[in-house]
């Protein structure tokens, strides 16, 4: 696995916020991108060499993908395992590889991979019918979140559970698909552990941000995220049992509840750069979006260390439609990600405000 | 002139490292990009939406180009000014203009410009024939540089003069074109303003780098450049003077030699980001390519303050080859332009070290 010149070209699967960012990011180094996904012109596609437009599962359009590029990555966690194999069948290494998004695709798979890894979960029970969704509410004591196993994200495919709800109108809500009901875990905040493995094993942390959410879709990121020292070194450590069980390559995001009184507890795992590391390309020497392509190139990881304080807001719809207030803030940074239409709960762009340093 | 839209298209001509760049910065605000120059694939084609690969001066591709973008600039001052106004013609702003190229492409019309501006110039004397050539050595004491008046740039169509100097064949170097004899000038260091003026009069200036070169081609630059605080308001002072003068819209740098009786000599105006800028993009708020960015979108100039000290090296020529050392130096951050060949004295990337900020 030796590293990828300059001037290699690095595939992305996936073609939004994220994936333009890791081009761009790439571009720094000097690699060139291609980028695969079903839309014909979407954001990371104009910042890249080349783009094929096809479905995931398009195995032909998928070969010709592999013959142009060196090494691939995927924005998000939601494409076919199988695009993975036929990249790798093709000879390309694809970084992180499948695996982790069999553990990702389904949330029982996640939590209990979790738990193989020593890591704390809330409680959970899967459910596949309104007979097993009835039983898991009263073991929870009538209270809990309501996910579909698979395809969830940004609060969809979600139903609060409590002693006055109809529990066959939650599951109709869910789309009466295989779900998981998760009980409700007191904690003091959320943090995340954005983190980076490379190829020859060696390992990156951010410090955490302090995660505050609204309707379900991230709203704000904070660094340091106030919660000590203590937790910051226990993130970092779960999050490596996390990253060395899967042998995994490239960032990753892990979401923790802050329990006043057991510690951190996972919420979830995603494979990739993560919303709640944006503010790292900001405040950091290497953010995550470099991070991440240095070990898909089988680089050397960057030093993680944070210059500046950060809070990082996401523009979310229509307010992403003030860009001109937000560019006159002096201690902001704005970015926009170049999505024609503002729909309700789209994330549209994020600002990273900074300030001088101070410790956890 | 009100700004534009995020998801406006901007037109860069030139399509080398500073194109690159510049594209980048302009995909964080939402923009697209589309790049003009003589090259089929260069370096910031690769970054953007879309390229046009024709000459400088081919009107009808020129056209073309003006057709897709919403306003335009350039990345290098040694295009030709008919160049703009074609662009111009078709209706798209050109910012900055037309009229800096006529000053900057002659140096003498760039010196006499200065002056008529306030700033003290080094001594120098139009050469256009070997006998004007020996005047003007005798004048200034028998010891100066010859540069050619036209499309020089690091170190090129130079030469050093002294009383020992064989000034036929020191005019031969020069391709026997009309030339400047400049007077040298007592430095204690060199240093650039790289400031930015916005559609709105409003200026921006970042703090002085000092640079060090070496056969002509910027080596390093260095934040804060240790010359004080009279000599850093003066620098914003004479270069608020050019951009005033020149209407200009844009970044702008303007190199100064550091006299240690006469305070800032001014050296030579560049119209655009700049090499001795490039650290802004690392240690600054908002860095030299996204605020010319939003000077040519008409939108407010964003805050140049610091939070680091920097050093930015240039990687020359086949120093680029050390890639993989330089990655793991944990303070540094690299750039490399996806140049595919390490031609001597070509650059062909650059590293940003960061450290802790202290005042000038």
């Amino acid at each position: 696995m030796s590293p990828l010149d300059p001037g290699a070209t690095i595939g992305i699967v996936g073609t939004g916020q994220l994936g333009r960012m890791l081009a761009v990011a790439a571009a720094k180094l000097g690699f060139r991108v291609h980028t695969f996904g079903p839309e014909a012109d979407p954001p990371a596609a104009r910042v890249a060499d080349a783009h094929i437009a096809a479905a995931y599962d398009d195995e032909a359009s998928l070969r010709a993908f592999a013959a142009q590029v060196d090494a691939a990555t995927y924005e998000f966690e939601n494409i076919p395992p199988e695009t993975v194999r036929i990249l790798q069948d093709a000879g390309i290494p694809v970084r992180p590889g499948a695996r982790i998004l069999a553990v990702c695709q389904d949330r029982i798979a996640e939590k209990t991979f979790l738990r193989e890894c020593g890591l704390t979960t809330a409680p959970f029970h899967a459910v596949d019918d309104l007979a097993s969704l009835e039983a898991a509410a009263r073991s929870l004591g009538g209270r809990g979140i309501l996910k579909t196993r698979r395809f969830g994200y940004d609060g969809k495919g979600q139903a609060r559970i409590s002693a006055e709800t109809d529990l066959a109108a939650a599951y109709e809500h869910c789309g009466q698909s295989p779900c998981v009901l998760e009980g409700f875990v007191d904690f003091d905040c959320e943090v995340s552990q954005v983190a980076a493995r490379g190829v020859d094993g060696d390992m990156a942390f951010y410090d955490l941000p302090r995660n505050e959410h609204a309707d379900g879709i991230l709203r704000r990121s904070i660094v340091p995220a106030g919660v000590g020292t203590d937790i910051e070194a226990q993130a970092r450590d779960l999050t490596a049992k996390v990253m060395e069980a899967l042998d995994y390559v490239g960032v990753l995001a892990v979401e923790y509840f802050v329990h006043p009184d057991e510690g951190l507890i996972a919420n979830e795992i995603a494979p990739r750069v993560h919303n709640t590391g944006h503010w790292t390309h900001e405040a950091c020497m290497v953010g995550q979006f470099e991070q991440h392509i240095r070990a898909v190139a089988a680089w050397p990881l960057g030093n993680p260390a944070r210059h500046s304080n950060a809070i990082m807001t996401n523009l979310i719809g229509a307010e992403a439609n003030d860009w001109l207030r937000l560019t006159v803030q002096a201690d902001l940074s704005v970015t926009l990600y170049g999505k024609a239409e503002a729909r309700p709960g789209r994330k549209m762009g994020h600002t990273v405000a900074l300030s001088e340093r101070s410790d956890s």
